[in-house]
């Protein structure tokens, strides 16, 4: 499926794609050109992908991709049809070479191409407020209302019935049917995602979006980042308080409920029907199971199963929690 | 006294209630109509009211209510002249009979009908920014500052010398005199209240409205939600610092202080001369008394009692928790 | 050097100054006038300055300011040179001095004098969206970016290669080059300082400003305060995430990253290669070395060492807490 949001200005030859990441590739002859960059599942051939960890030894094993950037000592693990190319920092050349493939990912500056509503095809569809702004090929569905000075940036998807706040900015973002959001949200930018170095980092390229399913509500406030390499998900009926951080590649099921400014850090995924308390946070590349619930002021720094009720910093068992601290 | 926010759309025949709720009343044969929905000290004759917990008792003995929406094992409680109505949920009746009345209540679109403040009668009376909108019925006092791109929404009534920012959003407040109100604040949209349903939940009506009381000082980022049958209030001479939550029905008195990013829960009562820490996070249905001191990062889940000063999670004496975290 | 951002209305005559702050001089007979209010060691003749405290005893004591506010039991620190001014609080006779030198440093209204970029120099040398307001004395760079609704106040200076997000507001701040600012920040206003006074508090006068050092990010919804006396500073090549606020007088070194939602107190100073996770709160007037770890969700109340990693709140050695903590 073609990328909606970022643009692949590929191919490139793969001799293009070697110089940007000065390996020192001695006895290789490659040639030929790269369609695009993926991840080892979706690479087809003519695809470069990238293998930085033996956890995904299985993966790496079937992939199909004709390149794949890894290190000398995951190579072997590599079919014969792909070419192994071995480099110091299996991440920063991803991400070098997804800037290459994707140059719009890595920036987050505003969009120059937004036209007053009034000057678009929207004026007699929506109900729209003073000031507000639309992009290129925003999809806006029946009986939607979009509240003053928002910005709808280009390509933003928005189903049928929704209400957008005021002063709020989306971009990159799908959003499904029935959904609000409030006031002075930023959903769609770019995460958190760079790799440290002296006098200036390299930002992680961010291809991913953000989708907000049906009957969803996002409070005031709200900064919902979208992915790196897969998307931001918010799922059916799962409201959100205000002031919520929601870091990139973050997946919340149905039917949740998030308190006030609670802070979700980057590819946690949680489950259906979980409730947060006000104020908890939950650490990154965590997996909080279904109906779970949260107390407010927790902080969560570990998996939790299904059916569990944690609380404390860090969260456990809550009846632990509220015993220890009589 | 009429709501200035919300209009009452009824009064309408009970038959024509009753039809909202579903219940299965066999041998009433109820008549008339109902001119509002109030709670049990509010309603006057002709009014509805609810009746859900024990709690209430001596309230509901003395209703003056026509009419009141409670349980099968509550209804004895009710005086003769108030004829019960048994519903399954309460709340949720309540819930529905209150949007029925107040329709506006449920819903926080942007207002529709605001213009720009060049086109009204401020442009004299008010020192004002860039894009500053100003809905209908708003009353402004004399000596008022308003920012760039601000937004007052209709019936907004502002006393004398107040100074509100750039990019902020006023709605069903009433702000009195001296107040400074800083930027990108949303003040007065509906409280975090629904009940939870599979597949879209049931949002509650929000009648109350926010009030400021003079003096006081609202930091950036803020967001103030009204409240659902009473009022959300911040007291005289109370200073908020920036990014703080303060949920609806919340009431704060005066000569407080409240650092950064501080949440009070929804309903939570807060005495004067209290001083909050930043970060810190207060439950909700909560009473804290006057003269407490709640050290930043503190987690309160418990009552306060007057004079008190805590700190952790959940709070405890100060000097309790730092001798048991030496 | 000359306040770039807030005009110093002085000189006053010393007989002016002291009936501000109704002070109980009996026998002495002061005349000549005073340029300005500035420290310890800032002052020069003609200047007055303050001396509140026996920690700067030595600072006092080699002060070239020709008077100082001070008490009774200090005033024989001061040189010959410096005439003692004896005031019940030194810091409220300070601030009301400050006020009347700098009597713009104590409002934070709305920049009354913006105009659109439209119609400034601004026009060509910046890439600009709508409804994008400039005030005076304005200075920006070569290659720069300012989104949609976002409003640079008076005297603010921009280097080359900056991207300024949409719906942002900046005052009283220098950024330097190659800076990101993305969306809905507040950067420039005044801190939250005051002094709590039944009725209306006195605020406290901030002359300080905000400094944003090449090569750095801050993230959406951010608000970062000018300091009071000194400035609020943010080092070279140093990433924010979303929503993080950062009080007056604050000082973030080189090389840092700050993750969500993350608060620091004010006065507080932090420094190089800093990594503070989600959520975490640094109390006031603290120093956190260099190369230290904050662990998501801490909360800091004292000073950390070089090379520290820590977490819990109290915050404490972060091996200490996780096996206390099993």
């Amino acid at each position: 499926m073609k990328n909606p949001f970022f643009d692949n200005v590929g191919p490139f030859k793969i001799t293009e794609i070697l110089k940007l990441i000065n390996n020192n590739i001695k006895n290789l002859n490659l040639r030929g050109s790269v369609n695009d960059i993926k991840d080892l599942i979706s690479a087809d051939t003519n695809c470069i992908t990238f293998f930085h960890s033996k956890k995904y030894k299985d993966l790496a094993n079937s992939t199909k991709a004709s390149f794949c950037l890894t290190t000398q000592s995951l190579k072997n693990d590599l079919p014969e049809t792909c070419t192994p190319i071995i480099v110091e920092n299996v991440l920063i050349a991803t991400a070098k070479i997804t800037e290459k493939f994707y140059p719009q990912s890595i920036l987050d500056n505003f969009d120059f191409d937004v036209e007053f509503i009034e000057d678009t095809n929207f004026k007699k569809s929506v109900t729209y407020g003073k000031n507000v702004l639309i992009g290129k090929n925003v999809n806006i569905g029946t009986n939607c209302l979009i509240g003053h000075n928002s910005i709808i940036e280009k390509n933003v998807q928005i189903g049928d019935n929704c209400s957008i706040g005021s002063n709020s900015i989306i971009r990159n973002t799908l959003i499904r049917n029935n959904v609000c959001i409030l006031d002075n949200c930023v959903i769609g930018k770019k995460g958190f995602g760079f790799f440290p170095k002296k006098t200036s980092n390299i930002n992680y390229p961010h291809i991913g979006i953000v989708i907000i399913d049906d009957n969803s509500e996002i409070g005031c406030g709200a900064t919902i980042d979208r992915g790196s390499m897969s998307n931001t998900i918010i799922g059916k009926n799962t409201y959100l308080d205000n002031q919520i951080h929601i870091a990139h590649n973050v997946k919340i099921g149905d039917n949740s409920i998030i308190a006030g400014q609670v802070g979700i850090a980057g590819s946690t995924i949680i489950g259906n029907n979980v409730k947060i308390g006000g104020k908890a946070g939950v650490s990154g590349h965590l997996k909080i199971g279904n109906n779970v619930e949260i107390a407010g002021g927790s902080g969560v720094i570990k998996n939790i199963s299904d059916n569990s009720k944690v609380m404390g910093y860090p969260a456990k068992n809550i009846r632990d929690f509220l015993k220890d601290n009589r």
